[in-house]
């Protein structure tokens, strides 16, 4: 089969793979009909995840029919069309079994990363019946892609750490599709203003249409004193960190209101200063976290009842075996006005 | 009268001042009977609190015999013995209202620090109703005077907003007494294992009598392996940070586990590096705050079902008029072997 090859830092190569088999009778293997580029891939590709080798299939998002299972696998057959989340668990272990599915000790964030990954032609799923999700009947396999890892991502990082509640404030640093994903997540709680900052007008104006009710451009003044401003000097009651580099971090702590929360969701490659000579009076509470997906199934409700659009979040379509075109366009997101990129076969 | 009178960086005076009256009809003037001295008041008298001013009478703890009372005063009478919460709060504001005391918008930290403190023959307590709480009949005041900060700080600020469980892994790194207050709190909710991070073995011996069941010197090799060699390399779900320092507070994000909280309770002056490179994935959650006294009636019930013994806390006792000696006490804890004092009349 094809598949997108890790060649070591800055290098890829769609490449001929072995077709993937079960491994273990928990296994599936799924043939992939839609996948996506995730930052995180580029982030691989700059060199900064260093367990990912040198031959690794990369990505970790996608929908698929399933084409094997394994014998001990109970909830999917062949035939089957299923979801397959960013996060692998073996549903037994002391952190599967308080859902932080994102430690499991057999799992975790592994799909191109430690096993080989979903930008291929197939794929291996260990712990099917535990890391894949039915898709219902009728649903759009585009828009199910978005919930494989951004958009539980924004939500559970995100929203859900950051106990956006009824009325509050809320700001999204970072208009990625991680941020857009937060953006649309944080609606279905009402708060009563979120102010999106970014440093692109374009990603901003998206953002306005995802429904921020303000936006903020980091790249014009100083970002910390226009949301106070817009806040009444008191700041936001939820910070949602949705870059992850020091300076977006800086303006999250510069904005969070006494008593508020700053819900990390991005992924830092260098430590932060933090200010505690002026947060620890102010009563705050600051999150970190990989996503656990166990709000998959809530998130396909919305989809399904019409409460949330993922698709809004695909401006871009290539075939799987135009795969590094779709690369060229994600890298320059900014030029190209893209969100994220299907590939489909 | 006779108070402690700051007399700006480095300098104090037991000087005359006239009685405080009551300014205002929800205040209340207070016969102090005991009063104590906090970590809080050298931080005062190093210059690090800028805000307290030459003449300013420190203190923020303490017990007492109402003398005076405002005609708006309705829970209070003149005769009544009360305690002292170190936190003034109005009961009207929204940060009231939600139970943030610590950031009412009429009080908050006050005493000792915006207006005239406790060590004092006499306070002013304005807002009395909500600042003040009754002692009922046959309580020591002595151990009373604890809940008045430490009680409260140590167990809001570190035990609850810390989330301690059943079967948890707790460290407090920081055996002063707000640490040691913690550490008594902390028992509440059955901890399996309660370890005392703290340079000194006199208060590490303290520790251990008052419940610690491990303890490590953090002047003796590297105090975050020897956490994590305790606890089977997986870290504490729990780390208290009691100090206040950088260092301390690395030692917190060394040994905090995957999932784990750490409580901030200490009164930083500097930034802290914080390693979010490394956080960002542990789905870990860092909390900061003044204390709130929202406890403060929890842990008075407490203390009369003999399930917290405040009065371990207390090593010193001196006349109020000696308060200048009891500072020197103080100010050389280690070499005293003191935690808190008592200062009565």
């Amino acid at each position: 089969m094809k598949a997108l090859v890790y060649r070591g830092p800055v290098r890829k190569e769609w490449a001929d793979r072995p077709m993937p088999t079960v491994q273990a009778p928990t296994d599936a293997v799924v043939r992939i009909t839609k996948t996506t580029i995730c930052g995180t891939d580029l982030h691989i590709l700059k060199g900064d995840v260093p367990e990912v080798v040198d031959g690794r299939i990369l990505g970790h998002e996608g929908v698929g029919i399933v084409e094997e299972v394994g014998a001990g696998v109970r909830n999917f057959k062949v035939g089957d069309r299923v979801l397959i989340s960013c996060v692998t668990s073996c549903g037994k272990c002391e952190y599967c079994k308080k859902g932080m599915y994102s430690h499991c000790e057999d799992g975790g964030w592994i799909l191109g990363h430690l096993i080989d990954g979903t930008q291929a032609e197939y794929v291996r799923i260990p712990h099917a019946d535990t890391s894949l999700y039915p898709i219902p009947e009728g649903l759009d396999e585009e828009a199910l892609v978005m919930l494989s890892d951004i958009l539980p991502t924004g939500f559970e990082v995100g929203v859900l750490k950051g106990k956006v509640q009824p009325g509050d404030s809320v700001a999204i640093v970072g208009a990625g599709p991680v941020g857009l994903a937060a953006l649309l997540t944080a609606q279905f709680y009402s708060p009563a203003e979120i102010i999106m900052v970014d440093l692109d007008d374009n990603r901003l104006e998206v953002a306005r249409a995802f429904g921020a009710t303000k936006t903020v451009n980091s790249s014009r003044g100083n970002p910390v004193e226009a949301v106070l401003e817009l806040t009444e000097g008191k700041g936001v009651n939820v910070a949602i960190e949705a870059v992850g580099i020091p300076a977006t971090f800086d303006i999250c702590q510069g904005i969070v209101a006494v008593g508020g929360h700053i819900a990390n969701v991005g992924v830092h490659g260098k430590s932060v200063n933090l200010h505690l000579e002026k947060l620890w009076i102010r009563n705050i509470t600051l999150t970190t976290g990989l996503v656990d997906t166990y709000s998959t199934s809530m998130l396909l409700k919305t989809v399904i009842a019409g409460k949330l659009e993922p698709k809004k979040l695909i401006t871009h379509r290539f075939p799987l075996s135009d795969i590094e075109k779709a690369y060229d366009v994600f890298e320059n997101a900014a030029k190209e006005r893209a969100l994220k990129v299907i590939l489909y076969q």
